[in-house]
């Protein structure tokens, strides 16, 4: 698609135009707070002080208008999906159970539920902030086939960029959303969707804020608190929303870093509303409504004994989570691979809404699990076999586990560095096939111009009530859209993510195609 | 006042305190664009794209209700007051005249205007966004005396910090003005007053935009031209206004540097409407309805000779200048000399309102000429007598001239170092003793702790049309009070600025002496 409808896109530029939109872009991006604090690899700052644009491509990136609305249009049904499975604990039982032997981490935080669960929990409300992350596919063999949106994973814990993406957007409608703009004709103020994403996410929170109701200690202080990293160089992304819940909604934000949970918070022993101390106001108690995690979601994070106990102290709490320990598992890839295994009948059993199953469904890319079920077994033949293996991604089942082996890489890392017992620890992804695009990427001042592979976060917001006694289904609150990230990396690499240092934020120009 | 009124201000922070303070203020102020581009002594950046947080206090500085609404209500006089004395061309011939001798600067800008008034002007309006500078006096022979302010310097040209400045109240409004501030008792939401820098000062530019009128030439694009200096580390300061512009009144900006005004703009011929030529762009051709000076006011900036030739190009355009030659003129310290000289009847020439006058001149010190006048013959005994020396500065009478001479080192200064027939190129000023405060101020990532000065700035946005054959007074079309600026530096430095590395930018807290 875009190979032949954007053969000349990004435009070449003149000296003075590169330097102009370059010195521009600078500029507006620290204006505006689209920033991150440098990387020691790129200046040193023992104070902290510093910032720098956040990684960004020069121009929007090309991407079809039915794709990027469909991505939109279906982000309440997979709120809807992901909520219902986090509302469905013996559901979530038997997927999980099959994964405690080889993921540690799901075990644990399982392990947390079961606690809690048998204590009893005190918050039946749950909040998730999601991000359903697509690229384009479009099938080489057949270039008369219209391009499709993959989805490529589902986040329900921390799904970051939110605040600086709807930066990005503005950013890009300011450089070429203007008359004077020099992009290809065809492009115009249609071309530049607009992005609810710091807005909605905030409305997200403080929703969850005004629902849990009012204090249940003492205290007649609440807030949200935001579970954040002990050095965090996103940090203005996640301010942004601070900010804006604040201007906008009237609500307290106060920052703990995950190693604190246990210095500074406790429990009120009647209601388990969570009181947060903060250090700097010794006088003062806060009572917490919602605890939004930015931290707590690799494996990495739990290396200390004390993280787990601290995991566990705010899943008893009466805070509302964002996310609850089952909306976390919810998450995880195991649970993506059940839902998009070929045949699989889940999806329709969580969604009554036919039509939007099969729209949620479309969007799968086949998974395979590496195991002996027909589905493995199937598997096991497509990635040994070097011919079909080209088509596929071969990624460990355990969260934050390792990197991932591609294409004709994947019999011989089979055959010769996996033993076979170990093979039910990985899935078999079909490979996504982006349509070739270019694009130039501003990091650490550097402008680098090739190749890019996008990929489309679709953010979604959901308020729902967990079952109790006798309600088995419990209740969704509030469902909605909330804007979108674009990403974008070099096309020869494989690995993404701007925070790793590989990507860079994007914003879209539709195109029709 | 302040010493017995805040003896514990700021308050002394616990680390945890102060730690959450300077985090707070680091994270604010790049999210919203209080950000300088680092010094080169700070931060390495070869690539420019590196940013930290302006010079702030990280307090509000106490300063009297009555001061600051005094310097405020007053604003307005002090506009319809030079916007009077540029207007009044003879009257600023007597004047300057008197300086061509001394001041080469001031020559060669009054060069500019009889040129260009010879051929006649091509644009009848003129803008000044001003800045009229004070510290608070607090005599201390006399403690029961109100502190009172009085004015440091008078700017008609390149006014800077309105962007930031808005900002920096927002940021201490932001840390302190809410429920949790440690701030003492009584300091609460009326203790800040609003400030309107930013959104007044674009609402006089693009009141100038819309004054203009329709385009004089061919071209259907109009904008506002900023001229800036090659190298801008406060950049930011001139984008916010730049973003204002664009977002809120529709106007359009383009940045010109200095030294790429003859190479990027023309005159039309018939109408000598301003072109601007962009050189990203170059299919266009832009008129421009207004100059804002952010460059070309010091003497340093004219060493290339065609230096000259642009400047005269600029006021010979069609374009409404801020400022006009003239009105740049009418900010040279001679001038401020003169309306402050003891008995002067200046003031009440210009200004008709009586109570307005009074207002004004009782903002003055003491300057005298060093001249032999009768107020310069004085100003010789005050100046060489080591006791009454005590309470004055000697400053170069010439534009961006040398440093000044302080106190007792006057009199040896003068008798040592200066021949008699250039003690005319001095004048003599009243020093102003502001009372004793302390603060904390945030440069570099480091905070430093000690006694400060604070002098405020007072936007005012005059746009008026100049004389015109029979019409000998012209006509004041907006006048406006435009907001304020804090400035505070350590106590010890006698220079100022936070451009130079000296001073810090900070907002008021009003308190009632």
């Amino acid at each position: 698609m875009a190979a032949s409808m954007y053969p000349d896109y990004p435009p070449a530029l003149t000296p003075e135009q590169q330097e102009h939109l370059v010195t521009s872009l600078k500029d507006w991006s620290i204006a505006h707070g689209l920033a991150v604090r440098p990387s020691p690899a790129f200046a040193t700052d023992h104070t902290g002080v510093l910032a720098t644009t956040a990684p960004v491509t020069l121009f929007p990136s090309p991407f079809p208008r039915r794709c990027f609305e469909e991505a939109l249009a279906i982000q309440t049904a997979y709120n809807e999906l992901y909520s219902a499975i986090a509302r469905d604990e013996p559901w979530l039982k038997g997927i999980v159970e099959e994964l405690v032997e080889v993921d540690d981490f799901i075990a644990k935080l399982w392990d947390i539920h079961l606690a809690v669960k048998k204590e009893g929990y005190a918050q039946d409300l749950s909040l998730g902030l999601f991000r359903s992350d697509y690229m384009i596919h479009f099938d080489p063999a057949a270039p008369d086939s219209k391009p499709e949106i993959k989805q490529v994973e589902f986040n329900t814990i921390a799904s970051s960029f939110g605040g600086l993406s709807a930066r990005v957007s503005a950013l890009h409608k300011y450089l070429y959303g203007g008359p004077a703009h020099c992009l290809p004709s065809g492009i115009n103020q249609n071309s530049f969707p607009p992005n609810s994403s710091l807005s909605s996410l905030a409305a997200g929170l403080a929703a969850a804020a005004t629902a849990y109701g009012s204090p249940k200690s003492g205290s007649s202080r609440l807030a949200v608190l935001f579970l954040v990293q002990d050095v965090e160089r996103n940090v203005f992304d996640q301010r942004l929303l601070e900010y804006e819940l604040e201007s906008k909604h009237g609500v307290c934000v106060y920052r703990l870093p995950f190693p604190r949970i246990l210095t500074d918070t406790t429990l009120d022993p009647q209601t388990r509303a969570l009181l947060y101390h903060p250090p700097q106001a010794s006088s003062i108690t806060v009572e917490i409504t919602a605890v939004y995690f930015r931290a707590g979601y690799a494996p990495s994070e739990y290396t200390h004994p004390d993280a787990w106990l601290a995991r566990h102290h705010l899943e008893r709490s009466a805070a509302i989570k964002c996310p609850s320990v089952l909306t976390h598992l919810a998450g995880s890839k195991k649970i993506q691979q059940v839902l998009a295994t070929p045949n699989s009948l889940h999806i329709s059993s969580f969604l009554r809404d036919h039509a939007a199953a099969q729209r949620v469904q479309n969007t799968f890319t086949n998974i395979y699990p590496l195991d002996d079920s027909e589905a493995g077994l199937k598997a096991q033949e497509l990635a040994l076999d070097p011919e079909s293996a080209k088509r596929y991604v071969l990624k460990p089942q355990r969260e934050g586990g390792g990197n991932n082996t591609y294409r004709t890489a994947i019999p011989p890392f089979l055959r010769d560095k996996v033993p076979r017992e170990k093979w039910k620890g990985y899935i078999l992804m079909e490979l996504i096939n982006p349509p070739p695009l270019s694009n130039s990427i501003l990091r650490n001042g550097k402008i680098e111009t090739g190749g890019i592979i996008c990929e489309l976060g679709v953010f979604g917001v959901c308020l729902w009530r967990n079952p109790t006694g006798e309600d088995r289904r419990g209740e969704v609150l509030k469902n909605s859209e909330a804007g979108y990230l674009l990403r974008t990396k070099g096309r020869e690499s494989e690995e993404g993510g701007v925070a790793a240092g590989f990507g860079s934020m994007d914003s879209v120009v539709l195109v029709d195609v």
